[in-house]
């Protein structure tokens, strides 16, 4: 196949880990036949120097003319003083919006050789393998009016009921797939929007019988997430919600640098980024942990292509050099052997083509 | 002195732990020489129940009359089906609105005898004691429009200048009183309210110049309470965020049973309950943890009543019980000395005594 990729590297750390990303992706393409064409374009703070604009049509238009996207990470204190409408995350909002990203989706595993340095006792962390459906272009992030004055500030958390089938049919879609577990996560207790989700959720449960689910409060999936997180399997909740606990999880496994995401338009169009930021203090010093941009990678080809084959090759690779020993500089206390991102990347890579 | 407090005992486990709270004060009144004087009233289901509303009028009057309230717990799958003007949440709702206690307390503090019941590695939650400063009658949960239709939901995150203020200041006057960190926390880089919060944060800062202060997202935070929660000291936030961040917090200490809170109006006035919710599974059954009642106890002498040498005692003797080895049952798997409530509570009450 021949498939064409956007590229946003954006700031920091973003561009190391892209151009770990596309090296990898490569090799599969050489390995399995396929032909990858990478289409560069800026977006967050890289924009903002370039463009004046956090994501300038040009970049806009690339991404339309391409099969999905691949994003770096944005932002860092260069541009935190920039007005609300130039920040960098303005043009990351504006994209999901933009492409109607609506479902986010963050897997959460735990590896085995980097349990160590979870925080969590391991016999906690063991096993767990989650995965956070959020919603992604609706709630509290869009909703109107939203503004402040001197005096006071409104923001407006609004669902409209496609808006949430869609996401948490995705959810137990995705369920079906693997341990048949859905959790869906809401504030019904308090918050009108909950009421009409955990409703939405009712009816869409009862056209999967053979997934079972249950509803949980924000507040206590926020505790059981640190106390029994191998218990979840699939995690469905709007966009604020998972926001938090979404980030709160990915601490489980030790490191935010070993988790993709991916986020998806109804049509299966999407754009894949680690789940990490632009980490401006270790930025161009070749320190980075590639491994969840090219997990990202790994996500594009199996949920964008359809390339399931070529994305076990990869995850497989990276879980083969971990149980090996290597990892990048945030494990150091580990003891293993410390790799820098292009070592770490020649070593995926190495796996992957030894299986030619 | 003479202290008349309104006991809300609510429902479930409610009932045992609030009287184990006020066995342990009436102990503290033998030896400091004051009077409490309890008055109970009925709330949440137990309201329903007797009164047909989670808030019963004579509940509010009885409140009126009394120098500080103290709760049990709320709720319970038996009237889970009730419509939302009914359920037992809407009367701990309405009694915080109706009373104006917009400050919320939660403080969380690691005990070296029960580290090994914490999902965190026992390094990880070390020499944690950090305290909540959430605000607690503003924000998602009070705010208008709130409604849903079949085909849509919308509630409302509303802030007025003052009420941020009024949250902010208590949190860095309290700060000022601990080790002299403020951690603010927001969603500044999504949220319009959180900008307006921002912004005062820096105002009042301005006016504490010993005291140290950060602004954090709400994401990160949920990461970093997790990875390093020793480095927090005051911790003030928004409503919403603040329930999901406390109760992730709560797991720390290695049961939700061992936490007090503290609910405080402008004038000092407040309401005092455990963290922990009613528990109905193991309601009646002499088996629930006292502590957090009890804590919510010393919290009350000290802020209500300004009696801090007695509060001192209280923690004291539960300090010394649990350093003896005591703990109830969920910390069975500690290996340690396993206590019923009334147990729990004799041991805590001979401590006070014997210091007679
Ligand atoms: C950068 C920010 C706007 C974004 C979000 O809140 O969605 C980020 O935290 C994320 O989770 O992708
Ligand atoms: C019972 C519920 C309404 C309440 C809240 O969300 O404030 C509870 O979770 C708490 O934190 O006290």
């Amino acid at each position: 196949m021949k498939k064409r990729v956007a590229v946003l590297a954006g700031d920091g750390i973003g561009k190391e880990v892209t151009n770990a990303a596309t090296a990898v992706l490569d090799a599969i393409g050489r390995r399995f036949h396929h032909e990858f064409e990478w289409v560069h374009g800026v977006l967050g703070g890289a924009a903002l120097d370039q463009a004046g604009h956090p994501i300038p049509e040009e970049t806009i238009r690339k991404c339309e003319e391409s099969d999905a996207i691949l994003l770096g990470a944005i932002g860092g204190p260069k541009w935190d003083h920039y007005p609300k409408e130039l920040r960098p995350e303005k043009g990351l909002l504006q994209l999901r919006k933009h492409f109607e990203l609506s479902v986010n989706l963050r897997p959460v595993q735990a590896y085995k050789t980097l349990l160590a340095s979870s925080p969590l006792k391991e016999e906690v962390a063991e096993g767990v393998d989650l995965v956070f459906v959020r919603e992604l272009t609706g709630g509290l992030y869009f909703g109107e009016p939203s503004y402040h004055t001197d005096e006071e500030a409104v923001d407006t958390l609004v669902y409209k009921r496609e808006e949430i089938e869609r996401v948490v049919r995705f959810a137990f879609e995705m369920a079906q797939q693997r341990r048949k577990k859905v959790s869906s996560v809401d504030k019904a207790n308090v918050l009108e929007s909950s009421r009409l989700w955990r409703k939405i959720v009712e009816e869409i449960a009862a056209e999967y019988p053979d997934v079972e689910y249950e509803h949980m409060l924000v507040d206590s999936t926020a505790m059981k997430l640190i106390t029994s997180p191998a218990s979840f399997d699939v995690i469905v909740t709007e966009n604020m919600f998972g926001d938090i606990l979404s980030d709160e999880a990915s601490v489980i496994c030790g490191s935010l640098g070993m988790l993709p995401s991916a986020s998806l338009r109804a049509d299966g169009f999407g754009l894949y980024e680690p789940v990490h930021g632009s980490a401006p203090d270790i930025a161009g010093q070749n320190k980075a942990n590639p491994l969840g941009a090219i997990l990202s990678g790994a996500m594009m080809l199996r949920t964008a292509f359809g390339m399931t084959q070529e994305a076990d090759a990869i995850e497989e690779a990276v879980k083969k050099v971990l149980e090996d020993g290597f990892s990048t500089g945030e494990f150091k206390s580990l003891g293993g052997k410390v790799l820098t991102t292009t070592e770490m990347t020649e070593k995926v890579i190495n796996e992957i083509e030894s299986e030619l």
